[in-house]
This record gives structure tokens, sequence and C-alpha cells, in this order.
């Protein structure tokens, strides 16, 4: 084969990826799927039949606007005004993606140069780094640390920035730091007053801040999701981002979106056009009609943002018991549908396990999907290199499964705690 | 607004789009569009059918394997399998994307380095020559030149490509040429006979060839098309590009593929799960049944891939004459779904026309979009900067448009006739 073939510099490094290796070892349906973000609850009812309206219309199988199809602008503009304290033209400060992914791909390749520096908070969902690579700059990572608990349960709330250290990583080549509240994998909600530091040190040193709030309806009781592009001085440097997939429970439509001020997103536009030019016109209507259902009223109890969290928030903390009655110490997610439990305890015998040179929770899990008959997805995967070894004693399971899903997962759970006791 | 918020380096100057500018224009209702490549016929029933039956199954609204959903791939590698004298394995052989689009961005950023040469054929639909800017690449333009012809109608395939010309473009710095069969705009077919010149040199030269193929079924009578990764020495060195939107008339539906070898594939996948990840599941599993009706009727007159291309050509000679009947040299295509028109001759005085540096084509489509109601896209904006002049006189047509809009641009364009006569 011809040496030439081979890959563009840009992606050097960048193919191996944790999502696929995973959802291949877990799609044996015998094994209990707890590793990818995928809810297999229902989607709303009528979200699912406005696909089916729309798909028999006509013009709707056509092309649309490519910077998002009107109808679903004006209804995530209407939504969001009453979230900012400004206005929000459609048109120029909202951009249809393909999903979040494509948001965060389009803000990095539009804004960031080669050389830049980005600030990525460790754990991360594990694209920031590969895109932050793919477009030549260099992510600075900067960890979410534990604050020693004593006795109490352990929350989300525990891992924090140092504020030292996160001001430490800025400097005059830092061009943005990437946020995620609430936060995948740990279910960290960000408060006000940790979002006001990482703004302070945006605004000081002129930073643009990528703020991925894909799973912002989903915050339990006692919680509340801030919007940092909210804080004085921080609309104008601010993309945020969002998901039809988790808004709506259809991860399958990959629809997202970035809002921002026109001076950016008029860059995030230049990279759509030259990357994908559109996204799908059906879906795009039918998230528009799904919306405005909901829109409509966002102060009743059965309003998809109020009653999806509700649910969850029920699967969250059957989970945390389950995780607790067998001895594992989990950390307890504020949002988000993800928990981390620590597996080191288990002292499971990895002997057998080859490749291994890899972290400990990857082992675990593949150890645990072959024996066990239960995925989750190793912690690690969400770190860089150099941190890896701070977190492969966590595992991530995803509860936003039905419950005979989670009856299954118990089961084995209980059975395996029985086994080794 | 600081300083450092503009676009990143690798955008500069690709923010104009000739889609978005002319859809701004034609979207006032009371203009008959024949501009952008919109089918305003009915998709066939079945493609819809199958999205809405699909829309109500829960787990087709999740995630699905990210380099395309099991069961297109598996149609894709069944259906393509009859072309080319290999078999094709789904799972590494066929990418699923963002429409062609995604595509043509996948192998471009996989692929193509900065520095590198890309050979890029005039006319050319307009992401190719961004999207190699966008890598960093040089794109290196040759012209299809059209043959005298005397008294004969003039055809696509008057429009040629000199070898000697095309051969002077190839050098060691050469990594790729963007072919596109049948070509948009000027509907050309190529040749047995012209691929192979085109082969040679990517063989002798050891270059890639993207082979844009997605109007491969709407071929008219005395043509044939011919996919060039079937040549001998070119499976190994070229990526062929298929559109869901042009096979099945669902534009709005943006699914793609890309079929080559793995050694080329695993490259467009890394940029894949570094850009969007996944493509939509539900718009995946209703290609895949659309699919499935199709490759099993494929000599079957009522296929779409036979039914579309009778039910075009007969559009296509409407416009011909209809062309002809107001004295407007046309272009007849051998495929695709456009036509171009020398419009030089009508002589329109376009003074009152204002950015009196754009070319011809570009006013002039501007002043019969607002005083003939009638819309197209300009030529000129399929060329590079240096050849706009020698197409400027052009415009096209788009004919995949059911019999009442046609009904309303044969009016429009006879009354126009009249007026002048
Ligand atoms: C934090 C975070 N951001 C972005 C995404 C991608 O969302 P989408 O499916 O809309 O592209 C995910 C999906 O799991 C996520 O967890
Ligand atoms: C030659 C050519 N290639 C690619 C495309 C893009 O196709 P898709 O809509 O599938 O992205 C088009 C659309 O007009 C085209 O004409």
């Amino acid at each position: 084969m011809s040496l030439r073939f081979k890959n563009a510099k840009r992606i050097e490094g960048l193919d191996s990826n944790i999502w696929i290796e995973f959802t291949k070892l877990a799609a044996d349906p015998s094994v209990v799927n707890l590793g990818q973000g995928l809810p297999d609850i229902s989607p709303p009812v009528y979200v699912k039949e406005e696909l089916s309206k729309i798909a028999a219309i006509d013009n709707l199988n056509q092309y649309t606007r490519g910077f998002g199809h009107p109808s679903l602008v004006k209804a995530l503009s209407c939504l969001y005004e009453k979230f900012y304290h400004n206005k929000i033209n459609p048109n120029e400060e909202i951009l249809v993606t393909v999903g979040a992914y494509g948001s965060l791909f389009n803000a990095i390749q539009g804004l960031i140069d080669e050389g830049d520096e980005v600030i990525v908070i460790v754990p991360f969902f594990d694209c920031y780094e590969s895109m932050v690579r793919m477009a030549g700059a260099t992510p600075v990572f900067v960890p979410l640390r534990c604050k020693p608990v004593d006795g109490k349960k352990c929350s989300s709330s525990d891992w924090t920035l140092d504020p030292q250290e996160l001001a430490s990583k800025f400097n005059s080549k830092t061009k943005a730091i990437i946020l995620n509240t609430p936060h995948n994998p740990l279910g960290k909600v960000y408060t006000k007053e940790e979002l006001q530091v990482i703004a302070d040190l945006c605004i000081k040193y002129d930073t643009l801040c990528i703020s991925d709030e894909v799973y912002e309806w989903l915050v339990y009781t006692g919680n509340k999701h801030f919007k940092i592009a909210t804080f004085p001085g921080m609309w104008e440097r601010t993309i945020t981002i969002g998901s039809a997939g988790k808004t709506f429970s259809v991860t399958g439509w990959k629809l997202g979106w970035s809002i921002g001020p026109k001076h950016l997103i008029k860059h995030l536009q230049t990279v759509q056009q030259n990357t994908v030019y559109t996204c799908a016109t059906p879906l795009q209507e039918a998230l528009a009609q799904a919306f405005w259902i909901d829109i409509k009223r966002m102060d009743d109890p059965e309003c998809y943002f109020n009653s999806l969290p509700k649910e969850l928030e029920v699967k969250r903390d059957r989970m945390v018991h389950l995780l607790e009655s067998v001895g594992l110490k989990s950390i307890v997610p504020d949002g988000g549908y993800f928990i981390i439990a620590d597996v080191s305890m288990l002292d499971v015998d990895l002997l057998d396990m080859k490749d291994s040179n890899e972290p400990y929770d990857y082992k675990f899990v593949k150890w645990m999907i072959k024996n066990k008959k239960l995925s989750a997805i190793p912690v690690s995967a969400f770190c860089n290199a150099e941190t890896k070894s701070q977190f492969e004693k966590f595992v991530r399971f995803c509860f936003i499964k039905k419950d005979s899903t989670l009856d299954a997962a118990e089961e084995i759970i209980k059975a395996w705690s029985r086994q080794n006791s």
C-alpha cells in the first residue's frame, strides 16, 4: 500500500475511541448495558409522534436553512430567552448542529488556532481532548479534586476545582476553557460561586468559554443549574451548547445547538457550511414541535423538563442504595444520568486479563462484561494520559434505564456480592 | 469586542456561501425556485412511510453505531457489490456520514495535509474548494472546455478535459483529485475513456481519487455511469461518495456514505468520531429499509433507481425545448438534474444592479429573481476566482420539479420572450 495513503497529520493518534471499543464489547444482548449514555426508557410519545407525522410532509424531507431550520431556531430562542437576560436572535445567535458533538467541533474548529491553549477540566467528556488536538491546539488539564469527606456520603459536589490551581493554568496563550455542567461523568452541578471563579478568570485573561450544558434539565433536588453565559461580562465570550438527544431522550436524533453572540456564532456557522452544510429537516421540525409543547407548560410538572429529572432522581437513588448495599462507595450525582462507583475495594482478580498495561478500570469493566454480563464505562477514559491513574478505581454506570434493566443490574450485583461474602 | 474572538485561521475567507445567499433571495414564495437542487416532487411513498413507522420504535431513536447503522451499511454493501468487482465489508469499507457533504469533509480532513495539492475540475460543486482550503491544502484547478460544436445542439459531453492540460497539473505534491460524475452543474457523465485518462494519472502519480457520485442513478438515455473505483488499480486509492438525498429525493435527510478500502476509510472514520460521532438513527434505519425495497427489484422499471431517471428525462427534455423556444442556448445534460443556459444573448440591461464588481451571472440571477420572479444559480459560483469570467454567461436551472412548478417557469420565460421580441 502506498505510503502516501496514511492519515492527515491533524488526526494522528486520534483513532482510538472509548465508545466504539466498549459499545462493541457490550453488544452481546445478554449483557445488561449500563455503559454508554443511551436511554432505554421511552422518549416522550409526542416527540415520536411529531416525527411520524412530519415524515409524511414532502417539503419537510428536503433541505432547510443551513444554520438551523427556521421553526427550530425560533423555538430555541423563545425557550432560552427565559433564562438569559437578553433577547436571542434566532438567526444570528443560534446555530443548529449535528448533536452537541457537532457544536463542540464547530466551536473548536471555528475559534481555536494551532498553538492555542485550551483548558480542559478532568475528568472530561472524551472528545474535548481529541477535538482540541485536531485543531492543533494544546489541551491544558486541570483536575476536579475530592475534598476529604469523613463519614457522610460522598457527593459530586465534593469534587471541586482548586481556584489557585485553576488560575495557574491561564496565561496569554489560553484561548478558551471548556466547561461541562451538569458534569459527565461526575454528575457535578457547578454552583454559582464556582462558576464566578471561572468567569472572573475568563474575563481577566480575555478567554472564551465553551459551556457544554447538555444535561441542563437533569438536576436533582437541592441543586440548580446556572448558565455561565448569564454572568456579567460572559455573554460576549461564551458558546453555550445543548442537545436534543439529552433534552428529549432521543440520542439517535443527533441534533444540538450553540447559543452565543453573533461575533462568535458566525465563525461556527462558517465551519458548519464547510463540513455538513445543514442538519436533517424532519428531525429539526419534529424537535421544534416538541419544544413548543413543553415551552407552553414549563411550570407544569408534566413538562418533560420537569418530569424527566423527577423520574431520574428515583433511579439515581435506587442506584445509590444498590451500590451501598453491596458495600460499593459511590459518588452521588447532583445532575446528569451517570453514577460513579469506586470498584477498587472489590479486589477482583484481574490477572487473567491481557493488555495488562491498560488502566485498572478498563480491565475491570472488560472483566465485568465477560464474567458478570454487566457493562459500564471506565472513568479513566475521561482523563488525559497523565491523570488516568487518579481515576482508574472508578467506573461509570448510566441509570437512564427502564426498571426492568435496573432490576437485571440489581440481580447481577447482588448475586456477585453474595458470592463474595 | 476582543480581538482574540476572531475566526481561527483555517476558516479565513471561507465565510461566504452561494447557497445561503441565493436561498435567501429566492425565499419569497412568489418566486419560482429553480435554484438550489431541491426536489419539489414527492419522495417515494415507501421512503416516507418507513420513517413514520420507525419513529415509533423506541430504540431506533437512540444512538447507533458511529460509523454507520448496522442495517444500513449492510444494505449499502449488498447494493454496491453489484457494481464493484469485489466484496464490500460493511463495517470497514463503508462509512455513513452527514450527507455526501460530510463524506467530502471527512475524506479531505482525514487524508489531505497542509501543503498538499488537490486537483479540482472547474466548474465544481462549490464546497470542494473551501474544504480543500480549510485543510490548509492548495486546490489546483483544471477546466472542462467546450469543444466547438457547429450546428447541432450543445451537450454536456462536448465539455471535456484536455488530457495534456490535466496531466500538467499532476506533480509530486498532488495528493488527490476530486472527480464528480454525473457532474453538477454541467450534467456531464464521464465516459469510460475519459475516466481511464484520470485513472492512469492517479496511478502514475500515486494519487488519491475522491469520486463524488451523488447523481449516480440519474443518467439519461444513451449514457452510462462508470465508477472509477472499479478500474484496475483504482479501488485501493478511491473514495466513492453517495447521497441518500439525491438517491431517494430526500435532500433533507442529510445522509451520505463513503465507500473505499479499509486503509483509507479508517481515516475518514477517525474524522467522523471527532466531529459528529454518529448519524441520526431513525433516518438511517428508514433509508436501509428503502434500499431493501429497491435492491430487490433492481431490474424492475418500478425500482426508483430506474423510474426517477425516466421521470427526470421528460423534465430535462421539456426544459431543453423551453429554453430553445425562446432562443436560449442550453447545454443538454446527460445526467443529474440541472441544466445550464447561456443567458448572454438575452442582453439584459443590468446597469441598475449594484455590486457591479460581481460576475455577470450573479447580477443576472439577482435581476431575474427581482424582475421576473424566477430563480436560478449563477454558474460562476462553481468556479475559482480566476475562471469565473469563463463561466459568467451561464446560469443553472434545477429541473427536479413538479409539473406545476415547471409550468410556472415556462409561463415566466415565455412572457419574457414575448416582451423582448
Ligand atoms: C457532556 C456531553 N457533551 C456532549 C455530548 C454529545 O451529545 P450529542 O449526542 O447531542 O452529540 C454528550 C453525550 O454523551 C455528553 O455527555
Ligand atoms: C455534486 C454534489 N456533491 C455533494 C452534494 C451534497 O449532497 P448531500 O446533500 O448528500 O450532502 C451535492 C448537493 O447538491 C452535489 O450536487
